[in-house]
Parts: structure tokens; C-alpha cells; sequence
């Protein structure tokens, strides 16, 4: 299959090393990595065992890749407004784009520029950073929970689950991808959050008490927004104990938003909290930690700019 | 009158040097300020005017000072556990103790130790820092709010507040110092806290529109709380909007918990937070907000210790 990945970050590159060594077709569209990539291939030093790509198709701009099967979306959030310039050439008369971004609004946003029909939704789990250009970290974990925007069945989402479970991705096929989204943002808001206000790992957060605890209330709060919006089957309280011990796995985990805000970029906050907040106000509720959180981060991000 | 001043920090050196200029029989125990203060006196830089005294009593123990008529304390609250040192022999017969220290529970530990018919409590809405060592700024404001922890009518606390005012600093007695304790941490919880979380001035906080609906979200679960304790009068919501106007007349003014965390300082938590907490909880009450600001404070500032 010929696959092009846009938005070549830590999740961009993994996914698309992973596919090409699964014998896939794959198309980079490369800024900061293209030097090296293009000259000396990717090294991907995972969890699961190194591996290194001698060549990988490395590009300038998406023209010069042409049309494919599957576009996979891995930009951050903020560089949305990018879509129409860098997809459009991108795309034939039966591509299929898949978003792996953070947060919501990302598949809608795909949806009203190249149709609804071609969008779908991966809720990607994974631990990775860059490293050196060419060069990507997988830390850990790395599954995608993989749906429709309009759910019209799961054929074609067995279909493409089936391609990454192919090249090693664990991904699995869900009826209701809006749940899926907001079981990732439950572990966003709070740990891309406190971690990047704070400029500390993950670790350090669960090993405080009272941080702890305001981890996991706001993970309550979300719980109750996410289940307002009408799942197909609502989220578990309980749910939230599974995250924090999943996260208790990671050791030492910057989340990405820490990240951003250490190397000075821009942090994906529309995304992943004013939507997330607008949804909880459209339902009358409240999440006031959530609220607080984001406008902290608002704060000490707004400065950068 | 013959009055000790224990804990000479921005706070008691303001207010002591008023005392002094207005005619009163003063004497400060000092540590970081003894040699400059000996040698040349303190110089206080203020709003309402500068001015200087060349001559102030200064030690090193309060036995050298021996009993006074009244005890003006204030300590970082995290040095309560030196108040039998620092005040048992300042205590004679008739001597009053006014605590003039942040948050909740400083008049009951006094009383814990000294009876309850000698304390008094004020709540200071003053603006100063120290400067180096025997100056003081006075940045503004200044007024003090003086009660009894045990009320059993006006006699002492308009004596005590005539003391204050002829000497120039703005001191009303109130009824009911539960009420103006709450008055003051409705604004120091959100201000000290957020400034200090965030190592930014208060001008910068309310330039901001998130953070100042935040400020004014902080304020109302505070003042639902305030209520909830059983107040003589309840306070209005509209006290909240109150207070943001008079910061807006402050400036980048820094917060006292915004300098200690800067200096390296502990910060005052226990008094100015987890009591408040506390209050709420017994009357049934969440401040989600409160709570999340006091966790991110206190993981930040146990990184110190």
C-alpha cells in the first residue's frame, strides 16, 4: 500500500518506520529530518528492539509525492490550518486519511475540506521523542484504537487495523471513536498538562499524593463530560485507576506537551482542552480543575508568543 | 505604650516603624536586619512618604526585651513552632499578643499557649517587601482589620485600633475576625497562590483573561465557604470583584508567597491553604480550584526541601 505521512514528529516517524518495515510503500514528508533522513535512512530505537531503515523516500513538499492510498496525519494540532496544502495533493479519488493528532476536532476539520467519507480516526497510546534528526524513541506502549468518522460499519476499519497489526502496530477497531478520543484526552489534559506547566515527568507526579489525587479528579471530571455526549457505552469510573496505573509503567515519561513547552514551541491547547471544555459547556457541565489547568498553561505558553 | 515586634520580616518592620514614629516605646527582635538596624536604624521607602530612624531597639533574644504591654507578631507561619520561644518572655501580666500573620489558626495556637484572653488578631491588606538589610518598602495599601478571637465587646480593640491610627496606619475594629481572615484569604489563595505558582507579578494574572476568570472562580468557591462557616454577616459575591479592582491599583506588585518561593524560601501553605481546605471539607464543601492550585503548590515547592 502507498502511504504518505505528514507530520513527521515522534508519532509520525515511529508509525511510518513501522509500516515500511512491514513492507509497506511509505512516503515521508520530511522539514527538520530531511537531510539526514534522505541521507542516511531512520534509526528507531524501541522498546520492542532497534531497528534501522538504510532509505526511506524522504520529500520537500507533498506534491513531489503524489497520490496515494492512506494519508497518515501526525502533525500537531496547531499546524491544522497546514491541511489543504499539505493533504490536497495527497489525494486521489479512493485515498483514505487517517488523523493520529491529539485531541478532538481533528477529524471534522479533515472532513469539511476533503469529505467525510475519506476520514478516519486513530487514538494512538504511544510513548516516543525525537531524538537527533533521524532518529525517533519508543519508549513504550504504541496501540491505536482505530474508527470511522460516520460509522457506517467496520469493514474498512478491519481493513486498515489489519495493515498496522501487519507491521507490528497492536491496533484494534472501535464502533465509537468519539469514547476513543476521549479516553486518550483523559490522560492528556492531566499529564500533558500538570507535566507541562510544571516541567516535570510523569513519575514525579504520582509519586506526590496530592497531585495524585488531583490527577485522578480530573480525570472524574472528563469522565462525566465525555459520558454527556452520548457513548454507545458509557466510561467507567474506574477507568481512570486503569490510566494512572498504566502511567505508573512509564518511569521518568515527558509527555509531549511538556516537550513543546521546553523546546519553546507552540502547545496543542485548542485541541486538547478548549474543545474538550467547549463540549462540557454545551452539556451544562462544569470541569473547574480542567478549566484552571488550561488557563495556567495559557499563561506561561502566551509568553513564547 | 512598649511594644515587641516578633518577626521583623517586610510586614513587622513597616508596622513597628510606624508604632515607633508615631510615638510608641518599640522593640524589634531581628536576625537577617540585626547589624544594619543597630548600625544605622531603618529607613522605610514609602508611598505615603519616606522616612527614616536612626535609632531603633534591636536584639537577638527576646529575654534581652523582656515583658511589654503588647506583642505585635509577625512570623512566617511556618515558624509557628517558635512561638513559646519567641513570645513567653515578651509575656507579663497584662501583656495583649496581636498576631498580624497570613491564613487560619494563628490566634487559636497562640491561645494554645498563652490563653485565649490575651490575643487579638489583624488582618493586614499591606503591600511591602524588604529590601536589603534595615530597609523596608511600603508598596501600599496598609489598612489593618483588628479583632478578638474570643469577642466579648469593642473596649480593647478600639483601644488597641486608636494605637495603630495615631500612628498613622488605617486600622478599624471588627466584630467578627473570622469574617475579615476569610476577607484576606479570598485574596491571598488566588494571588499569593497563582504568583507564586507561576513566578509572575499580579499584573501580568489579570492581564490575562483566563487566569482572571480563574482569580474570580477562586474567590466565589471561597467565599461560599467563608459563609458556610457560620459568619455574622455573609459576604456578598460582589466582595470578589472588589478585590480584583484593588489589585488592579498594585501593579506588577509580587506577592509575599510569589518572593519566598523566588528566595527559596518554604511557602505558606499550611495557614494560607490546607487549613481553608480543611473548613470546607467539614461543612461538606469541594473547591476544586483551591485544591488543584494548593497540589501544584505544594509539589513545586517540596522539590525546595
Amino acid at each position: 500500500m502507498r502511504i504518505a505521512v505528514v507530520g513527521a514528529g515522534a508519532l509520525g516517524l515511529y508509525y511510518g518506520a513501522m509500516l515500511q518495515k512491514g513492507g509497506n510503500d511509505v512516503h515521508f514528508l520530511l522539514r527538520r529530518d530531511y537531510e539526514a533522513m534522505t541521507a542516511k535512512g531512520l534509526a528507531v530505537y524501541s522498546v520492542n528492539g532497534d531497528f534501522h531503515l538504510p532509505h526511506v523516500n524522504g520529500y520537500r513538499t507533498s506534491e513531489e509525492i503524489g497520490t496515494v492510498d492512506l494519508v497518515v496525519v501526525g502533525l500537531k494540532t496547531f499546524a491544522n490550518h497546514l491541511y489543504r496544502q499539505l493533504i490536497a495533493p495527497l489525494v486521489g479519488e479512493t485515498t483514505i486519511i487517517i488523523t493520529l493528532q491529539n485531541g478532538l476536532g481533528n477529524e471534522e476539520a479533515l472532513a469539511g475540506i476533503f469529505g467525510a467519507e475519506r476520514v478516519m480516526g486513530g487514538v494512538a497510546f504511544l510513548c516516543s521523542n525525537r531524538g537527533e534528526t533521524g532518529v525517533v524513541h519508543h519508549l513504550g506502549a504504541g496501540r491505536i484504537l482505530l474508527g470511522e468518522l460516520c460509522y457506517c460499519g467496520m469493514e474498512r476499519v478491519e481493513r486498515i487495523a489489519g495493515l498496522f497489526c501487519a507491521a507490528g502496530v497492536e491496533c484494534r477497531g472501535v464502533t465509537d471513536l468519539k469514547k476513543a478520543r476521549w479516553e486518550k484526552l483523559i490522560w492528556n489534559i492531566p499529564f500533558n498538562g500538570i507535566c507541562a506547566l510544571l516541567l516535570k515527568p510523569v513519575d514525579v507526579l504520582l509519586r506526590h499524593d496530592g497531585i495524585r489525587a488531583q490527577v485522578r479528579a480530573i480525570m472524574a471530571e472528563l469522565i462525566e463530560t465525555a459520558n454527556a455526549q452520548g457513548l454507545t457505552v458509557p466510561m467507567q469510573q474506574s477507568f481512570a485507576d486503569s490510566m494512572i496505573r498504566f502511567t505508573e509503567t512509564l518511569g521518568a515519561y515527558k509527555p509531549s506537551m511538556q516537550i513543546d513547552r521546553e523546546e519553546g514551541r507552540q502547545l496543542e491547547l485548542e485541541a486538547i482542552f478548549d474543545k474538550p471544555l467547549a463540549a462540557a459547556r454545551e452539556n451544562g457541565l462544569a470541569m473547574p480543575r480542567v478549566e484552571e489547568l488550561h488557563a495556567l498553561l495559557d499563561l506561561v505558553s502566551s509568553e513564547k508568543s
